[in-house]
């Protein structure tokens, strides 16, 4: 019997479909895929030499005197840093120049890898120079909105190899967000408690749908997860947005973060993926109520019509039996 | 300058990406797809001969004693329709048995067409189709949301070649329609009128955005697509719902709609698309202030980590030039 689960965060609804659900195992990809991909492109913006080519350098990290990674500006950014908003509503027509930030974290000098290869080290120094991107971001008190993500594979929307992920910065809170935030509100005034603490203490309670439990973070699937192998990284300790993570949970984030990936590479066969970090908008006080977190979506399913029209999804992977299979994948 | 557009209708931003905009002509599939389908295929389950394999059948219209198009459930039904909803609320875990409805319109006894081969009275019948699966589902008392749409192509999400539609029938309200609606009633409050009605008078005298209006309807771009040739056909006459439709709306639809379609198909070399019909909650009085309309949403762009992280949407196409451009194709 197909199942309606209710996502109480997002409150969206998902039809676990088991009429058409498969095996965990069968959700990898069928075709092994052996891209063979140089260390080196010389006509890669990212790559070492062509540092002229991929447009402003905003800092980058250093070692044994080369560059390890670097931060830049957008080359063709969705957002621009320097401008007036020019607020102009005619009608019902609404607009503004898009003033925000768009910046690129070039993770590696290394053409071909993703992080799955790199080192504890330097999946901390990505993580550290979103952390570096997001505070100096805040402080333009035009943006209202910061959200950090990577596109991992064709499918996944990246239209470059070469390891990379983006933070962008919006002058507006996105509807989507607004709506999230009144969600978790309304649940603190009802419950006095954060509803995703809550949702954590639950899911940890339970247990059936944990991936990766680590000293700060929790991987999960949620409960009502949108589609198959849709992945929370939770931290454990309440905090609204991503900027207030200590030097300990960036070292331990990277490491529950690496181990959920490789799950997810050995599992089903190196798939598709995005991930993003959500937090509070910037400038607002939301500090009980919103907790920050990483959400993972590997690009094993296809959102057609129905979830079109409706906002809603139907998945055919059932999250206790998916959880099951990733925690006992060896990495 | 990259704009930030508000969609007035879904409160939706989108940032229109005049960095890395492209012409409209660059925007179709860049190789000729020669696929050679034939016009019967004797493994697939809707093709005549095989009316015993593809599960109940609701009803058939006919022609010379053989049958056009057929109405069946689906074989793995999102929902079924039998059975209590059982409605169980467990700390934050809130599930149900998915009760309500999967229909499948198969919509020529042909294996190979499409909308855009069809005749003018074959495309009525296929409204009409969803309209007699509409009103039967609305007298179910359970149900309270009713979603029709279709799949065209692959990366549309079809798993079954032979042309179809469906019908989703839910027995919850979805989240993203409950939001619509409350938008919708919160202007309506305000301005005394509907926002449709009213985005539609609009983007009538402006014209800019228009790609065909006939007799009751009108297919135009919205100020604030979400995504590259985002094209919503809204009714001329205010109703909430689809299954108000009259015998003359659904022809003038069905040409509408064909137009629109053969427009994108010559425009955009045959894009994989979605469409889906929109309508008020059928247990709910939204007559005034709801309207129905059909979305409609050529594959050609894919929505990555920004997307999923903040619910806007990046799009590198201007909707008055793809407006314009899809007006001057020639069917």
């Amino acid at each position: 019997m197909p199942q309606l689960r209710q996502n109480i965060i997002t409150l969206d609804w998902v039809i676990i479909a088991t009429e058409r659900a498969k095996r965990p195992d069968q959700f990898g990809r069928t075709v092994k895929v052996e891209e063979i991909i140089p260390e080196f492109d010389s006509s890669c913006p990212f790559c070492p030499g062509n540092e002229s080519t991929s447009s402003v350098e905003k800092y980058r990290f250093e070692k044994n005197g080369k560059w390890s990674l670097r931060t830049v500006t957008n080359k063709f950014p969705a957002l621009i840093e320097d401008g007036d908003l020019n607020s102009v509503t005619s009608g019902i027509f609404n607009s503004m120049n898009a003033i925000g930030a768009h910046d690129v974290v070039i993770e590696h000098p290394r053409h071909n890898g993703t992080l799955t290869d790199f080192t504890h080290e330097e999946t901390v120094s990505i993580l550290n120079a979103y952390l570096r991107s997001y505070k100096e971001l805040k402080k333009n008190k035009l943006i209202q909105s910061i959200v950090i993500f990577r596109n991992h594979g064709k499918s996944a929307g990246t239209s470059l190899i070469h390891p990379h992920s983006q933070i962008v910065a919006t002058p507006i809170v996105p509807n989507q967000i607004k709506e999230r935030i009144a969600s978790a509100k309304k649940y603190y005034s009802k419950n006095h408690e954060c509803v995703f603490c809550r949702n954590l203490n639950d899911e940890t309670k339970s247990g059936e749908r944990i991936i990766c439990e680590t000293s700060h973070f929790t991987a999960f699937i949620p409960y009502a997860a949108l589609s198959p192998f849709h992945i929370w990284i939770f931290p454990k300790r309440h905090a609204s947005s991503f900027h207030e993570i200590t030097t300990d949970e960036i070292s331990d984030l990277a490491f529950n973060l690496k181990t959920v990936l490789a799950k997810l590479k050995n599992g089903l066969n190196n798939p598709d993926y995005n991930f993003t970090i959500r937090s509070a908008p910037t400038q607002e006080k939301s500090g009980k109520f919103f907790h920050w977190y990483l959400a993972l979506v590997p690009r094993i399913s296809v959102a057609a019509g129905f979830e079109m029209g409706s906002g809603m999804y139907v998945s055919p992977a059932i999250p206790e039996e998916s959880a099951r299979y990733l925690r006992e994948i060896d990495i």
